[in-house]
């Protein structure tokens, strides 16, 4: 027997491609398309295909690798080779990449001809603790993150770790970044082993403890009325420090990942100065975040364009920038209003560390 | 007390102002958009806007008027709107026109942000007995028709017939053919008075009979594998008609009621040949369709092209052609298989007629 281990559609272990199989036969889709960006296409496709028989005659489409393409066009592309193909309501599509690929392939499944079944393979860390948790998915709007979407489940997610050996480090520790927002969020402990533990037989473990954590938490606020902002941690400014590089040169692109990781850093520097996380616990988030990613210079002229892009993030409610604070570990608060100078201070301390 | 029926969020009558006042109230939207196309402007934001409390201050998004606009660009134009405006998800899009812009407002209002609150004031015939009714919405992809799209209810339908006033004629009778169409799935005696009374006092009845009749069909099959196939009579060819002269020039378009109209009278021939339905009833049916719709002519060319555009329709599993056809009045089989031979024939009645 193959080890699995699961939580609604949520599949991880040697036993998931057996389970992927059953599915398939069990719907007896009319026609399976197979979603993944240039990337993936050399270096997960052949790993995936070699799991499954050959009879299911999986169709290839693909995006270009990178956040810049997770847009309508990309969409549009995809949209149309569906059709031109005859995808029908009986089709599939598995979507097999990173954030990227799911949240867009879950996107373009969800609308193709009112939805069709779309199921996710992660293949970053950052999807397998983050994106593929939740239902939701979309693309970006120009600079702004992730303002087209739907909240859909796809018929399963699949996780199998050998897909992390695939991945440059500077991703593999991107995902990291989720990992330690759900310890800050829900359990000191859990951060307190991610600092620790860096054997490669404890990853299945310490993903699965993600897994578990935020499903937990989407479970109990499908809609993101309430405890679902606790997610947010980090992700306020993380979003807006992201978009500010999208656009950006090569050279200084930013990593979902770092980007939240610096914006955690940030939030527990407000964290202290507006609720009552300790200034010792501050330094050991942010010492414990450093150890794995490396700091950034920010200019004043970033710094502002950041609080200017902060307007934008969808989570904020009329115009009003909204933080999640915590008072300690696994002790968020939503909604917190936090002035513009404070913020600044905030960056003073990160320069500082 | 002013008169209003419901059903479920559908609302019409005098009572729906009131109604949509009640709800703003009771809702308060961070802020609310209004979203007509060019016609819509002129002819009907003025009568909405007297109907409301000036305090509600909103805000007018517009897309150019007909089918060929009901696409992904014109979504991304409403969607950079909404955001350069700060709409957030806490704000609202009332869509106001007809099917074109319920359509699409109800499409870029399920997936912006993940979604946000919506309310349709169907100002066509059309909109009012069918787009209005199933949360379908959606937008074409090219000559494609709905190929892009999700189920999603609005917060509230309101339907004033006052809007009719403001119809081409071609237009207004466009919008029959769906009621029609009720008549010929569900009930011969509506069918009926629909031929007889062109009195406009009878409006107001006759189109919700049409709703009550949509409504119990999508209720009883929210995902369309079933009995909501029934609503396609007349699809099959209709949408295939419709794409066909989509991209012609201006004097050839077809409305969407005129182009079912036309697939009713083939479905109905096809009925005959393949199923129950008798000579005299096909000829009733036809003639019945044809007091409304001027006859249209399809030269060799044209019926091959249609042909080939069949294989695209959404309805259609794994290539093969379904139509719904029927026994009798109110007797309706889905997923009928048609030899090409005998729609080839159906064009060959309709010719003769």
């Amino acid at each position: 027997m193959q080890e699995i281990r699961y939580l609604d559609s949520v599949y991880a272990g040697e036993g998931i491609w057996q389970r992927l199989n059953e599915h398939l036969e069990l719907k007896k889709y009319g026609s399976i398309f197979i979603l993944t960006d240039s990337n993936t296409a050399v270096h997960c496709l052949p790993y995936l295909t070699s799991k499954l028989p050959k009879k299911w005659n999986l169709r290839q489409l693909q995006i270009k690798a990178g956040e810049s393409y997770k847009n309508i066009e990309s969409c549009l592309q995809i949209w149309e080779e569906l059709s031109s193909n005859l995808a029908d309501r009986h089709s599939l599509l598995i979507n097999l990449g990173g954030g990227v690929v799911t949240d867009l392939g879950g996107f373009v499944a969800s609308t193709f001809k009112r939805g069709i079944d779309f199921i996710n393979i992660p293949t970053s860390l950052l999807a397998m603790v983050d994106a593929s948790i939740g239902g939701k998915n979309g693309v970006d709007l120009g600079v702004l993150k992730n303002q087209i979407g739907v909240i859909n489940e796809p018929e399963l997610v699949l996780m199998d770790i050998k897909f992390l050996d695939t991945l440059p480090p500077a991703h593999k520790v991107s995902g990291l970044a989720e990992m330690l927002k759900h310890g800050l969020i829900a359990s000191e402990s859990y951060f307190n082993r991610l600092l620790r533990s860096h054997d490669s037989s404890m990853w299945l473990d310490l993903i699965w403890e993600s897994v578990e954590i935020k499903h937990k938490i989407v479970t109990e606020d499908r809609s993101e009325e309430g405890s679902r902002k606790f997610l947010n941690f980090g992700h306020t400014l993380g979003h807006a420090i992201e978009s500010h590089y999208l656009d950006k040169a090569d050279g200084e692109a930013i990593l979902h990942g770092e980007a939240v990781a610096i914006g955690m850093i940030l939030a527990a520097y407000i964290s202290t100065r507006m609720r009552s996380l300790s200034e010792e616990k501050r330094d050991t988030i942010a010492n414990g975040i450093l150890e794995f990613f490396d700091k950034r210079r920010f200019s004043e002229k970033d710094i502002e364009a950041i609080l200017g892009l902060l307007i934008y993030d969808k989570k904020n409610r009329g115009g009003k920038i909204l933080f999640v604070l915590i008072n300690d570990f696994g002790k968020p608060i939503w909604d917190c209003e936090v002035p513009d100078a404070v913020i600044r201070a905030a960056f003073n301390y990160y320069k500082n560390l």
